[in-house]
């Protein structure tokens, strides 16, 4: 039978899901996104990838995910379809149709990720699920000069929890930054690289967060990325404060040559 | 017995409350802030008082409360203390002991009020439970238009919902106005006068969104002024959408010769 491949680009509030890939007995985005597709389709089993796997708790603000369905319907009827038949905590913003050759996991060439601590000294009500609590101090001239230290081709060993698996832990990060949004108390850090391991952002800002507080050596990544031993590390930041922002499927030369 | 009044500025989202004010077998503010007193003051029953009550689903960002302690506690430490032994969800971020003659509700001068709208064609995830989701046409000189008619002294009885009592339905009100907030696809309505009826907000929103729509009269506003009926004006909006900002404790003079 002939189907149609559809591409996605959606946005969750991870807080009441126990992450993205489907598990049996559990609330996950994937599970939520095929139960839908299967009352769509009267009872086909549709599956779908994503580009990759989020921890529970963790939100999307431009995960991409594509699916084959058996008919071909109007991209704005799918997107409409999906939106009324999902949880409002799940939206669909981008729905196309796209060649079979489209994979939105094999053809990613990078990430972009964002991690919101809220900094102000009573929590804020109204982030508590979004940004992780952090009423301490923060020097951003020692946050500034230990991100410097995260840019580049590394091995990530450190920053890669240690229940994952053996294959190959380079990666390569092409922005390492932070900014005060002082309107709103808040401090945002963004990630873009070719990849990241699992945990890796949230034990980076755990790790950053201790350096901004002058606990730790202001060359401490360097350190830690050189010993390769995820024990070195600060502690893995809570899953609420992280956004996936972006998924680049582009080549990024022109971003590696900076 | 010596008792020491405070006064706190708190904020807190509604979404899971069944309201501000205490009732028997739901969770409300009251009741929460009340238990955490009681906690703290080894079964003591200390009532609060707040300028208002809000409606399940309203959230607040300056609502003001007072009750009286049976020891005197410094500020800082109340403040703490309320921070901790209350959930998240409500948050305690001005504290202070006050002469026993402050009375959070009967010296308030006025109130301000937000209702936040998500313009955006998808529902935004994470602005589900603080804003209405409405992705039709707005004509902002329509609404500059219409909320026009709402500022000054009028008889608000058109804008009150019916069950409420046959006290006195004047009200002056100082600041009916709406902003585009177009980063974040959101429009966002401020009311500021010396009182609200019950609901009043709400209704006057959801009236609005019907004239900035064109679906209806552009002068209904002083049509259903004019008529003292509710069943003239449009549906009551969801309380989502609504935030108590701020209260007025001073004479509000130089806002009223505007």
């Amino acid at each position: 039978m002939e189907k149609t491949r559809y591409k996605a680009i959606i946005q969750y509030d991870g807080t009441h899901f126990s992450g993205f890939q489907i598990q049996p007995d559990e609330r996950t985005i994937q599970g939520d996104i095929e139960k839908a597709l299967k009352m769509m389709s009267k009872g086909h089993v549709i599956k779908i990838q994503g580009s990759g796997r989020t921890d529970a708790g963790v939100h999307a603000l431009g995960q991409v995910i594509h699916f084959d369905y058996p008919t071909t319907i109007p991209p704005e009827n799918m997107k409409r379809a999906l939106n009324s038949l999902t949880t409002d905590e799940i939206g669909f913003f981008e729905v196309e149709i796209v060649p079979d050759t489209f994979h939105a996991r094999y053809q990613t060439s990078g990430k972009k990720y964002e991690y919101r601590v809220d900094t102000g000294k009573v929590a804020d009500p109204f982030k508590r699920q979004y940004t992780l609590h952090h009423p301490y101090p923060i020097h951003l001239d020692l946050l500034e000069h230990a991100l410097a230290q995260v840019v580049g081709k590394h091995d990530f060993s450190g920053f890669c929890a240690s229940r994952s698996g053996k294959e190959d832990k380079v990666r390569t990060v092409y922005e390492a930054s932070v900014r005060q949004d002082e309107a709103h108390g808040e401090l945002i850090f963004t990630f873009a690289g070719d990849g990241f391991l699992y945990n890796m952002v949230r034990i980076l800002v755990g790790t950053l967060l201790q350096i901004a507080n002058g606990r730790r050596d202001i060359n401490d990544i360097q350190r830690i990325i050189a010993s390769e031993d995820r024990n070195q590390a600060g502690p893995t930041a809570s899953p609420k404060g992280l956004y996936l922002m972006e998924v680049y499927y582009q080549k990024m030369q022109e971003k590696t040559e900076k």
